[in-house]
């Protein structure tokens, strides 16, 4: 079963990981990223996400599709991004995967990472303590 | 900071989390250990882990030095190892790790967990649905 969502809300990190928990499965790997207090020496103050929803979400299932042909072995996959406003040490993106073996669920957490910092248009903007703000590619300083 | 536990317990997932946590990382990576159904087409019913509880400790703070050497700029650790009866669907072992970026955190979790399975004197045995029960090496049947 996969689990994909966009919201504004704080993320449920609990409920994400029991929405991808399995009997047949003994691994779960995940990927919490949250926002960090500074980047390139400058002190950020919050992030600011802008998706572009229906799209994001298609990406999302497409890299769900992608990862399922090359680990038919996986079991379910979870991946909620947060939008709007996230302050240093709230939680953007959490990313959950379920496996029978960690070697999997470990290196597909890894694979979606990728894939959404490279095909997911979720924009990140950042805002500093001294005043100012801007926009991120994913080159520089993402997670 | 370091967090280290053997338990009898039920672990607490979002403890766990909370503990590693810092406002100068952006990224928290996680693996989750549970008891499955099944191994090697027999079904499972729970597993029985007992630790060495000393030795198993020292080696984990022995892991964490090793960790910290290869990367400096791992923030925190938290290995939560669960012993006693684990059944089916139960959290056995919670590693978390946060890090500045994912690329290190997603690294040492592995780490950590190979580590954990060589060196760590904590032993399993499986209860089999069908009765009888074996003690498992780490070469076949692990997580």
């Amino acid at each position: 079963m996969n689990n994909l969502k966009i919201t504004e809300d704080i993320l449920d990190i609990t409920a994400i990981i029991n929405s991808v928990s399995s009997k047949e499965c003994g691994a779960i790997s995940i990927f919490i990223g949250t926002t960090r207090d500074n980047c390139l020496g400058k002190k950020v103050k919050k992030l600011y996400y802008e998706a572009y929803e229906s799209m994001a979400l298609n990406q999302m299932k497409s890299i769900i599709g992608t990862t399922k042909e090359k680990w038919p072995e996986i079991a379910n996959i979870a991946i909620h991004h947060r939008c709007g406003e996230v302050k240093v040490g709230e939680v953007g993106l959490v990313i959950a995967v379920s496996s029978p073996h960690s070697k999997e669920s470990h290196d597909v957490v890894a694979f979606i990472l990728n894939k959404i910092k490279t095909i997911v248009p979720i924009f990140k903007k950042e805002f500093y303590e001294e005043g100012g703000n801007q926009w991120k590619s994913n080159d520089n300083c993402s997670w």
